[in-house]
């Protein structure tokens, strides 16, 4: 099904400066990871500049380790006249055992704009991307 | 009434790297920058290891633009058996001109963890500081 | 056919610190970003550290901009007792056009650690694997 | 008395790549983050470009470690026609204990430079603030 | 000899982010200082600004450890019409012990570019610098 | 005479993260790169751990812009019986005129420790070295 989805991947490694006293991965560096995320698909879906207008609520459920690799996959699933909302999943994986599991999904909604600043019209989705994502949006 | 507050007070400012096509700020580190005020504070308030567990819905209204300050007011909340929110306040100013603006407000929720990486229980807020923060909340 | 293939994707955006005088991206730092997709697919096809032995001739054809994407697809082409050889391909993206050429393809030799430092076993390729593989390499 | 003096406050995080092997802070780390705090308070004051025309000595007399919180305030404590002196105080905070100290006290003499790169004007402190400061310089 | 040769020599220290799992160097990030040398050798030898057309074959031969310091060298090998070959040698060297090894030997090829990105004419080498570099490439 | 001195060199690039609205370098940067190099060139000399105890006054009396390079050499100049001052000074070159001024020199005092941190004896300088360092000092 990725093949019919706008969507960025992005794989970070996650270095000792990115963690805390107990070698977990900082939240806000996994924020920026996913803001990230979303800006890339969202740019190339609206071919524009685009900026973040909102995160909605993230939560960090598996603390991640150093040296540890993060996998993002953003993926844009509903459009409006400028605005995209974008869903992230942030996986993390032991590189050394594989084991990997879902550590956070977050929704960002991101604005296109023109040159000067002002919000800029943006293609609509594929009328099958949604019907795809109406299963989607369900999980 | 700062000094009867739990608070953390960064400053930063903005590269060039931070930005997009437009010069303006990205998203991803405002969040993580946000995420690193909320740390500070709640690591001096619990005197242990945090964890970020939650971040609520972050609106940006304001673009923050290459070269400008960026002042982070992250305030103590609300405390939990192990939880803390923190309320965090960003103020983008020009330095040149000295306009400044609240450009986002966002909450965290920060969870103490003692040497196992176990949720530990945190100091509660002083009972002058609930009356107070009453009020704030309120705004 | 990328669902045969053990492959990391990379997604990077160029900032202003990467780049020289004329606004085009450092080889160097286009060298690291190889490097590091090269290290994430051997790291998890070997389960083991991995190090890189040897990077072959890389050609930078065309200059990536300022502002542009850079997606890099790393692919593991050949594998020996416990090298692996991994092909790496750098793609730059116009964000705003949507314009994309394939910039540099490259050739790093990794190997697999055992927690001593001496190579280390790694797992062949799938023989269907290896016939594709024949065909790609044709290219 | 903190409301009367021009002042900036930042608070920076001691990671593993601002130390050396027995994992304490490098001193041009302190230094920089010492000469962002005077820059702050500096352009504030003058709302002009400022650069750093002289460090006068500093003393590093307690070592900083690894994951300890660093809080720099910077006071304007003299202004001449174009020029300005900033004092810097930084103290180190185990985030776990809550034990902190001064690590080191030193001054930069900044400059305000119009947008040709010449020294320009800035307004003087007030007369209240210098009366203030005579105390505050005897210390 | 030093002194005839145009060259660049570059120290860096290995920080704990420019290191894998079992605290030895990334080959990405060696790289990446291997251009760097050979960017500036060649741009100071062409004062233009130059770009990296080729890496050739480099390997590693012993691996870098955290906490040790790099010496790059960049020395100008060969000159066409606007091309410039530069060979780097990059050394680790325990601070500690003082123990140091070459690790790794590799060429570069940098092109310089006029004001519009086009090939542009660099000096020759001088006559006497040829006949050392003949001696010198037989090594 | 450089063969006679202990010394380090490095060279760095200014990139825009470096500079300031009329893109010229921040001072604490420069400081930071002149400490790192005190740093290399007394860790050589004792093959201790150093730390910088004390920076002497630094003037800046060229501003240094964003794409040139700088050249930083740091000399061993007087060895105490722990301590160990370093004279550090900073040339900045433009790479397309090849134009370079020193933009400023600045002393580090650095002491050698021993594993657990305290004070530790370093080689004196050689005799010869002396006498010629009385003439660099004289400059």
């Amino acid at each position: 099904m990725s093949a019919l989805f706008p969507e960025a991947r992005l794989l970070e490694i996650v270095f000792p400066d990115h963690t805390n006293h107990l070698g977990t991965l900082f939240g806000g560096q996994a924020l920026a990871w996913m803001d990230k995320a979303a800006f890339i698909v969202a740019s190339r879906h609206a071919r524009r500049t685009v900026v973040t207008a909102r995160s909605e609520e993230v939560n960090f459920r598996v603390p991640v380790r150093k040296g540890q690799l993060v996998e993002l996959v953003a993926r844009l699933v509903e459009v409006g006249r400028s605005s995209m909302k974008v869903e992230v999943e942030m996986t993390a994986e032991d590189p050394l055992t594989g084991d990997s599991r879902v550590c956070t999904t977050g929704r960002f909604v991101m604005i296109a704009l023109d040159s000067n600043g002002s919000p800029a019209a943006v293609p609509a989705l594929p009328d099958d991307l949604k019907l795809a994502l109406g299963n989607f949006s369900a999980d």
